[in-house]
């Protein structure tokens, strides 16, 4: 192969109905089906640039070398695209986040879908957008569901090519804000690969799978309806559940933290209240705050105003992952 | 009858294996059986007067008159001793607990306690140890827990008769203390009955029901063992596995608050660094931390100095329901 570049974006995406646990680890196969929103405006950028002169991949995130654990995980990657192309030569891959690394945000899901974009670009593989979830899939189980646009279902699927992720409603059918709070910047104790491994160990793990079906349709009707007050209710129980598991898992895993708690409450308040606004949180402290566009500018002010809140981030539904014009 | 007195003493307790959810409903038949420990050094004080010359019954607590809806629960339950002694005399209840009342610590168990050992003995009925306890449950569950002494398991049984409370070890047996850490007095927004009645909606009660029989024996055989380690994990996991249920059921119900949770992390890290320390939280924010005695001033002492923190209160592990000579 010779000197082959190419450059590709993707946004992370936050779960209305989470993915918790995987029922075949090696190729992240999920025990249950899922349900996201792609994060407009936020986004991983990588090129990827396959180099015979190379010995290795080089792996630069944000300009700093990856930790050899990241790096070993990118060059699985890598391999698999390297499979499917026919070809042995490394690559250099150099990939920036417009958003803190570590802060809550799937991180691993944007980064990977950017990956497996630029990456197959690059060697010459066109691969079709379930192709590309496929294979994003098996880097990280949530990067499936940041190769579609807008609210994306990701399908658990029984195998690796039924295992796939696809748009459900585009970015602009719903005008649903994300208001970020970010209330700790520490790196996570246990990441989400360790917790996925975990998950079957807690008393409570299968009884959220079986019921998964019930949440997911009920989401999916009130995404697709713009029901905001069923939705609220379902998106929190879901993620409630999630943590249940999390935190009944041997060893116990509580990523909750006081202001987490504490902007619980806040939001059921302001719910109450009738704002329409809900809670999802992901395998971390910092707490996603979903309200519509409309509400955005207030929302944002009533969680910077609480303790414990470093940050505010916006994100409106975005688009899927895009290759760019060399 | 004429008149006719009897004073007794009961301590609340506290649950390492919970109980949520009645199966059946009006005779407070639980879903699972729970293990418990009395609070030594907590009481309530109850006298029942049968008098002739009452219209109606009079209950007082902590010298003030309850609500009405307080009042009509006593008076079911006078019902209850006065059906077995064949009387329809009414009473005169003077109730008094040397703790406060709503600070998370089950008053309605020493309280029912109490007035069933009080009142039957007022009736001149001689009841034992296990009817008490059968009787106790009628008016609140967890008052069958109260009636022996010690550490004490009520068997969740199949009907009224079988569904009672025995002790399985001595207050003796094993020098635990609950150091319990005030974070609010505020009131129940949803107390302990009107919970155990929507506990059946959470999708993960069933789970947490079919679970127990392994939570209750490792905890039993914990504490025969007097194995700390094993205790620890189990009645922490017993604890999340209930409010798990309370958070998911409809609506859901979130009685930890932000300092109940940095305790619950303080908690966990005292263990990592050492300490035999473990938490157990009940239906509000209050939160119970288990310990030996020989490291309760030291547990006592850093609770105190943890943020949210209002009181801690200390209780060994004490007796039975006993009547009062008169």
């Amino acid at each position: 192969m010779p000197v082959s570049k190419a450059t590709a974006v993707a946004s992370p995406n936050i779960a209305f109905i989470k993915y918790w646990g995987n029922r075949y680890h090696s190729l992240r196969l999920p025990v249950n089906s899922s349900l996201s929103m792609n994060l407009g405006g936020l986004f991983t950028r990588t090129t990827v640039t396959f180099d015979p002169a190379l010995a290795a991949d080089a792996v630069v995130l944000d300009r700093a070398a990856l930790s050899p654990e990241a790096s070993r995980r990118v060059t699985e990657h890598l391999d698999r695209v390297r499979a499917l192309a026919n070809t042995a030569t490394r690559a250099q891959v150099d990939s920036h986040n417009n958003f803190p690394t570590g802060a809550g945000i799937a991180s691993s899901a944007s980064g990977f879908a950017a990956l497996t974009v630029a990456a197959c670009a690059a060697a010459g593989l066109r691969l079709s957008e379930r192709e590309l979830s496929v294979l994003a899939r098996q880097g990280s189980g949530s990067a499936s569901r940041s190769i579609p646009a807008g609210f994306v279902e990701w399908q658990a699927g029984t195998n690796n090519d039924d295992s796939f992720a696809f748009s459900i409603a585009a970015p602009d059918h719903w005008a649903l804000v994300d208001c970020i709070a970010i209330v700790s910047d520490e790196h996570k104790a246990v990441g989400s690969t360790g917790g996925h491994a975990i998950a079957h160990t807690s008393p409570l793990q299968t009884a959220r799978i079986e019921d998964t079906l019930r949440r997911l349709g009920l989401c999916r009707e009130a995404l697709l309806a713009r029901d905001f007050p069923r939705f609220a209710e379902v998106v929190e129980e879901d993620s409630t559940m999630m943590h249940a598991v999390m935190m009944t898992s041997r060893p116990p895993l509580y990523y909750w933290q006081p202001p987490t708690l504490a902007i619980m409450e806040a939001v059921r308040g302001w719910r109450a209240g009738g704002l329409p606004v809900c809670f999802t949180i992901d395998a971390g402290p910092n707490i996603h705050v979903i309200t519509l566009a409309a509400h955005a500018a207030e929302i944002e002010s009533r969680l910077r105003a609480l303790p414990g809140v470093q940050n505010v981030l916006r994100a409106a539904p975005g688009g899927g992952a895009e290759l760019l014009g060399s």
